[in-house]
């Protein structure tokens, strides 16, 4: 296959064709780029060194360049973003000027042969080039991402330029293989993905947390730029313009009582037809106020897009349980939310989660899938970004490796909530911040020692005192806990949390009152255990944990392409 | 493989073996959930016959029940979800109360033996229950869903129960299905999946038309709460505290002068401190303001969660531009905002996008890539819901099928925008609404004229004119128009939206202020190139538009499971 650019019929066919682990001897251009992905170049398991003789055009950045040789030709380390390694390049002064190749950054496309390089070189192949295509210049003292090592940090400052950093563009190939990860999984096992809604008009616990969704304010300042060129009309204006019309209606009952030609009539009483219009105008507009529109002393949300309060969801749980109690096997991946003014490095304002809800499942079926999915994540890891992990590993955390490993092959320790606490009584080899007793919810500190000290592998602990968990967590036959459960592992701590639901009609509406809540708002809640309700189970998993997980990243800032936190929406 | 529910070790060693089409002779249970899917006994090639003398228990909800042999046995149509098809049940009046059984929207579990029919009967296995484990009743009088047929406007009422209805659950299905095959698309070619963020400050065009993302109105309700239980201080009573404090500082200075003792004076500081304090609590009181906090006569944004105003995003296109100026190959897939006061059936507030961005592609790489998606996704849904689709094509649109299978397989017209107006210029047979002529916007009405009537396949227009498309289009070399290209289906009209984007530093920007825009909010948009430029182009598939096409259903809002439209957002 010929790695020039021929557009052709559209490449359907090669579809079967298209993986870049082909370990041929000829190299497979990407099929809608004008390139051969320099991944199917080096990650052969001959690390290229088959391909000596091809003739590719690649395309990519400039990570580091230098000329040589006394200016006669230059060494270009490019990357493309499609592995973390980079392609040796070799340019020729006889072919381009070497000066505008060389800046870190500057972008290129050529086209050249690839060549094993000399012995003793740790590279496997190389590139020599014979034609710069293309060339996007960088001027070295502008440029905001130098070749020096830049903090996480300092990046966060740049988060349109940081992916073109070694480091934010693994986490990218980490967080997608998650991604693709989550949904084969599901898929797999006959999980429908389905998409609950973003704006929401039912979460109504914790409103101070949540996000509005609005068109309010948008209409106020509208109305205020609008007041402010176009002052709003004086009670004197308005009763004079009803004088006019007094007026004008006196002239034509006159006219009429002396009786006057039609055509003098009707134009008398055009003439208050037009007086009447603009007295109803300045009245339109005088009802024009500045600030939120308000009724019995209250915001006017009939007034607002949706005629009610709208949110940003903070969990698609609740929604996709109507699907789940129809369809059996669901799960959701999206984005949610929290107001919370938090600036820790494990909080984020936005923030994306997996939820998966199914039917006729009891608690422990809910802790299978959930310690079956942790593991599957965990081994296509290991079998897919095996490149980005180690450089993870040199990089940030050099355990990262053996965690996955371990977790992927490890069976997940089970205990209760209550033999938790008994465990974490005991300790003597450390002091916790946090007294621990039966009924306080776990602190991190006390998820950590179990996961990291006390039994060194994944943790799953059950059945928490119904205290310190939601209303819609099934209550147990002991009447003090609810079947719920968290997954705690190593570096992150609680990882999962999920529980089975209560189906029973009379219990969850008595728990609910119990909470203070008010039922009006959960009435649909109900009614899946109305009609037809079935025993069911589901979990959260925070994504952007399971890759601080993976990755070692401290910041969880950096482990998503657009950070959003107090203060900070970039882009 | 026994169909009990046995929790044992985690089943990670055995999905390989997960997939539902097995077609062997024994069934296999779902793993996480304590049932045999529907989908395992009736999607095979058999329809479930060599199942006969199988062990099952299963779970679902009632489609149809009748008892019958004056009520010594009962009829169950069971569906679960997994597919369309329902599995007869056979429940004998000594099993169980069978009136609670039959009435639509019941929940069931049931175990029993899978059985061949009497012969002359449609299904080709049948369930003997010899247990009902368990049973969510629904009582007929009140259900909203009764057996009868309803209109898909009704059951807009009933987001959260409508999914148990076989149009709903049978577009889930096919949602799915389009979901997963555009991931595993765009990652067998290479494409990193990213998350661009939901909430944005960086769309500056069309505020009227975003949401707006606040937390300035809860903190402005929290305020007038305050202030109406707690009324603010009057000028006369900080007067009265500014008076306070005068007279207690006076006392001190008195009492110095006077040489009082120590214990004294400091009683009387105490004194005077306190009143200092009331008084500066009563003067922070009173700069609490009902109302939008407000400088310069302006919204403060600067008091709102993100310190600026942020909104819900339009598009993940500009910001997914960072991440293939680095990754070259990546997508979007998420949800997408408008708050357009549109009523039509075409148009939500919240719907899903699929945005592909290609470093080192020109614009017939996007046109290719575009083609080869769309196949893709029609041949996806023939060999993976066929069923589902035989459901559309009885219920709804005869054509639905054989469209998939015209689209898969037939290469798309290309046609230039220029040719586009002169072919539909010279239409006789059709009167537009709108005019034709160079330089309009194409309306829906001659998009579908183009691919429905003229050419009966998808065309593709390309190269508009520069004045009806967006800045970052790439200008062609004629300078009148821009590198872009729509993608038209039959039943939906416009499908895709894309162009190659303008990469020169110097023209883009030049674009920007010729449009009136600020160059403020475009910077970092201008620094993907300034540092390191390249060709590149992207396009967007309404996620919703693809499914109409797919499935014939007529209105938007039924294709999304919580649909949010102008006065609604349930749930």
């Amino acid at each position: 296959m010929s790695e020039d650019h021929t557009p052709a019929e559209p490449p359907v066919a090669e579809l079967a064709n298209a993986t870049l682990h082909d370990g041929g001897s000829t190299v497979m251009r990407a099929q809608f780029s004008q390139r051969v992905p320099i991944r199917s170049i080096l990650c052969r398991p001959d690390g290229g060194a088959g391909l000596a003789g091809q003739k590719v055009t690649v395309g990519g950045w400039v990570k580091t360049g230098r000329e040589q040789g006394k200016g006669t030709f230059a060494f270009l380390e490019l990357n493309d973003g499609s592995c973390p390694a980079n392609l040796q390049v070799i340019v020729d002064s006889s072919v381009a000027d070497l000066g505008p190749l060389v800046p870190t950054g500057t972008c290129v496309s050529v086209s050249g042969e690839l060549k094993t390089p000399p012995e003793g070189t740790k590279q496997k192949i190389e590139l020599r080039v014979d034609k710069v295509i293309e060339l996007g210049p960088v001027d070295p003292a502008k440029y905001p991402l130098p070749k020096t090592r830049l903090t996480l940090e300092f990046l966060r400052d740049f988060v349109h330029l940081r992916p073109r950093t070694n480091t934010i563009s693994a986490v990218a190939r980490i967080r997608n293989a998650l991604a693709y990860a989550t949904h084969t999984f599901f898929q797999q096992h006959g999980f429908l993905y389905i998409h609950t809604p973003i704006i929401t008009t039912s979460d109504c616990e914790g409103a101070g947390e949540m996000f509005q969704v609005t068109t309010l304010i948008s209409e106020v300042e509208k109305v205020e730029k609008e007041l402010k060129e176009n002052p709003p009309p004086s009670e004197a204006d308005i009763e004079a313009a009803k004088l006019v019309v007094q007026e004008k209606g006196e002239a034509v009952k006159k006219l009429k009582s002396e009786k006057a030609s039609k055509e003098v009539i009707s134009a008398a009483v055009a003439v208050l037809n037009k007086a009447k219009e603009d007295l109803s105008k300045l009245e339109e507009r005088a009802k024009l106020q500045p600030g939120l529109p308000k009724k019995d002393g209250k915001i006017d949300y009939s007034r607002d897009f949706f005629a009610r309060q709208a949110f940003l969801t903070v969990s698609g749980q609740l929604q996709v349980e109507s699907f789940a109690c129809a369809l059996s096997s669901v799960y959701t991946f999206g984005p949610t939310f929290r107001a919370e003014h938090s600036h820790t490095s494990r909080h984020l304002a936005e923030f994306w989660m997996v939820e998966p809800e199914i039917a006729f499942a009891d608690l422990e079926d809910d802790m299978n899938c959930a310690e079956a999915y942790v593991k599957f994540l965990c081994q296509w890891l290991l079998d897919n970004c095996y490149d980005d992990m180690e450089f993870m590993a040199k990089n940030f955390d050099k355990g990262a490796i053996d965690r996955l490993k371990m977790v992927a092959s490890t069976p997940f320790v089970r205990i209760t909530y209550s033999e938790a606490v008994d465990v974490l009584k005991q300790v003597t080899d450390k002091k916790f911040e946090n007294k621990v007793e039966w009924g306080i919810d776990l602190a991190s500190e006390h998820e950590r020692y179990l996961t990291e000290v006390k039994y060194k592998k994944p943790v799953i602990v059950y059945n928490y005192p119904k205290g310190i968990k939601a209303f819609y967590m099934k209550l147990n036959d002991d009447g003090k806990t609810v079947a719920a459960m968290d997954v705690l592992v190593p570096k992150v701590g609680e990882l999962i949390g999920g529980s089975q639901r209560e189906e029973r009609y009379d219990v969850i509406q008595k728990r609910i009152l119990d909470m203070g809540l008010p039922l009006e708002p959960y009435e649909w809640y109900l009614d899946l255990r109305r009609y037809g309700t079935v025993k069911h189970s589901g979990f959260g998993l925070g994504f952007e944990r399971m890759i601080l997980f993976a990755t070692g990243i401290d910041n969880i800032r950096d482990v998503i392409p657009f950070p959003r936190y107090p203060g900070r929406a970039d882009l």
